[in-house]
């Protein structure tokens, strides 16, 4: 298949696209690390000066618990709004030692643009001003009302988001958005991704005595930290990866049969995972279909981190007083992280284990875009012109992001479009943005506009 | 109660205690740390010197897979032989920031010598020199036949000395044994040791896959090597502490009539144990006899130490590939390290866990020595003599020690003397003997000798 022919757009960001990377340069100079709180002021008001430089109001506005959102709002030609949902902050840049060059000065080398950010999320940031820059150098006005919501603590778990959204929910009306990330697979067919699974994240953490003790005199008289967090996590789930906290399931919206259609259509891409993390096969055997509805549609129940008493080399006689484990849920429709919160509790309450903490390190509700809705074949059907190939449309992302409160709130469909590739190494070293994606994400974008804008309302 | 009149040896004792301590001060100034490697061949030629000085046949010899031993032998008045088990080698000495002089340069202050080993064990060598000084000044000859058994590998597990007694049973051939410590417990009672746990440490690891994944993408699909960790721990014990290795328990040995009365009759620590390990109270509820009937010659299963993906500050959303365990199996007679490997081995493959790798860590088995043992009531008695209160006799140490050759193969019972207190520091830095505890446990030993030449054979 081949791509249709150029839109005074599409010419328009290739004639642009020095000055375009000379913005997503400015971006990246601009170190804006939410877990280190670096930056952060300054690069809110750089995003701000930017829109504003093409004609946007904007609004640097608190959010509760985490760093300042940049708002803008530019009327276009129809009464219809597109808003974009990005984020300014980036991920810390460490380990330092393993970038090629420095990450926060942005470099380019064989068509790549090399920086911390570069393309999570400051050239999805560049990629829509070009889009615009692009769409008002053709036409000389916006198609459609464009808004955008740009955080600052995307990469911390956007605490307060959701408050953030649901309050300002007037402020940030539209009829769709496009989201923070899009691009290419390895095969070059751009992707869609239909909802996002949610997110419950806690540690455990239990104490059974005020210090350590030898394991030749509280072994067999001694409450043992260990054995109880041990206990506690196998009370959570079987073997049979079946997660046995009552009520767990009871929220889970099965995938339609327009989802496992979806999933029929994907690539098969079960090779290629074996052979990356060294897997003979999957969970339960899975294959097909069944394995790509798990991966996507399945709640879990993650051990991401066990620690306690002695872990260096060798023995040590020791009997821990304290341990700790880092669980990850995921959740599909319609969990929501506060009731994995209660239910977990009153599971280990019940099984014998108050003395388990639980600390709530983050929260993200899931949710779910309907695949037939006009706004997402249209993206689609963009996407295909742009990059001369049908997206691999995904009616659900196994990760997690804040999504529900556009979803919930606003009620806007939610699609994608952009400049990322499974090579990019978003949050490594060395991250950067090829310059040709950058400009197909930048069409992209600008005809997704053009269409939204001339759809009936 | 007072202690009786000094014998001349006792006078001896305190004559030489100047330059006994020298001979402390020589042993601990020569580093010997048995996991660094550092300066054992060096002492085991000191203390061998220090042996021959004082007319011993010496040897020093090779142990498999650990530093050299030293033998030695000089003959005494009567034909019966007590065979000294000591060891040379002492505990890394970090951290040195927390010495107040330097580990390795012994010190006095105030009626204490500080030094790295100044207890465990070389005050015990010097303790056992002082008495046979005194012993050759007052009477010209030892009053029976004396052996040293002073190895180089007690604090890394003893490696190698089981199958170095069981080979050099005849050589080591004796009647009676004096163990590595003794001393005084807080209120300056003197303590008798008759048997010790023996243990079984080992590491289980497990890998599912050759790199961490992220959590979002393999939750619900791949192996997760933290969770197979957790479900195989849990399947070893319950709740109750009941150990569910199949036929873990069947060769414990219960504890005898006599072992339950001793046990009844051992000070009551329970209110010290809560204070210092800040405990409300101890697994299941025990308490009294029953406490302390646990306490020793129950069997454990003890996590030492638990290791698997992200363990700093907050969350990190990844699914670990490898995670790995410490277990510490203390034994009580008749179980051996050996049996409980290869059962534990057959309960993780019947129980799905053929991924869980074993790594045996040390090994040492279980002893017991008999009360009412002639040489025992001795050495009780010499202890209530020379302190001028009845010794502490526990049936059974809930710590382990390389007893169990010394008994099995050498069938000699094992008794204690020495110059140890709970406040010495060992293993810690800071390390110290009091002097007063040296003298009255030289005079202790140097009884034991003198009461035991003179035995009926």
């Amino acid at each position: 298949m081949t791509s249709t022919t150029p839109t005074p757009a599409d010419l328009q960001v290739e004639q642009k696209i020095n000055s375009s990377l000379e913005d997503l340069r400015r971006l990246c100079a601009q170190p804006s690390v939410a877990a280190q709180g670096q930056g952060l002021d300054e690069c809110a008001e750089l995003v701000a000066r930017m829109l504003q430089e093409r004609g946007f109001e904007t609004q640097i506005m608190p959010v509760p618990a985490a760093p300042p959102a940049v708002y803008a709002f530019r009327k276009g030609a129809s009464d219809r709004t597109l808003i974009f949902y990005n984020h300014y902050d980036v991920q810390p840049a460490e380990p330092l030692e393993l970038w090629e060059t420095p990450p926060f000065e942005p470099t380019i080398r064989d068509g790549r643009l090399y920086a911390r950010g570069v393309v999570d999320d400051k050239g999805h940031i560049a990629c829509r001003l070009a889009a615009i820059d692009a769409l008002l150098a053709a036409g000389g006005e916006l198609p459609c009302n464009v808004k955008f919501l740009i955080e600052g603590g995307e990469e911390i778990g956007s605490p307060g988001l959701p408050t953030f959204v649901r309050e300002n929910r007037e402020l940030l009306a539209a009829d769709a958005c496009i989201w923070e990330f899009g691009g290419v697979n390895f095969e070059g067919r751009p992707f869609v991704v239909l909802g996002m699974r949610g997110i419950c994240y806690v540690e455990l953490r239990v104490r059974t005595a005020s210090l350590d003790a030898h394991s030749g005199l509280g072994g067999s008289i001694f409450p043992n930290a260990a054995w109880r967090l041990v206990w506690a996590l196998s009370s959570l789930k079987g073997t049979d990866e079946r997660i046995r906290i009552p009520g767990y399931y009871d929220s889970v919206r099965p995938p339609s049969p327009r989802d496992l259609q979806l999933l029929a259509a994907l690539p098969n891409e079960e090779d290629d995972l074996k052979r990356t993390y060294g897997l003979d096969g999957f969970l339960n055997g899975m294959t097909g279909t069944e394995l790509r509805r798990a991966a996507v549609f399945e709640p879990t129940c993650t051990i991401c981190g066990l620690t306690s008493g002695y872990q260096q080399e060798g023995s040590k006689t020791v009997l821990p007083a304290y341990a700790s484990a880092k669980i990850d849920f995921r959740l599909v429709p319609d969990q929501t992280a506060e009731e994995v919160v209660s239910k977990l509790r009153r599971h280990l309450d019940e099984h014998g284990f108050e003395d388990i903490e639980i600390v709530l390190l983050g929260g993200e509700n899931p949710a779910k875009v309907d695949p037939d809705d006009p706004f997402i074949l249209l993206t689609i059907q963009a996407a295909e012109e742009v990059y001369g190939a049908p997206p691999v449309v995904s009616p659900m992302s196994g990760g997690s992001g804040p999504i529900h409160p556009f979803v919930e709130y606003l009620g806007v469909p939610v699609s994608n479009s952009g400049i990322g590739y499974p090579g990019a190494q978003v949050h490594a070293p060395n991250e950067h943005v090829r310059i040709a994606d950058f400009i197909s994400g930048a069409k992209h974008t600008a005809r997704v506009l053009q269409r939204f804008g001339a759809m009936e309302g």
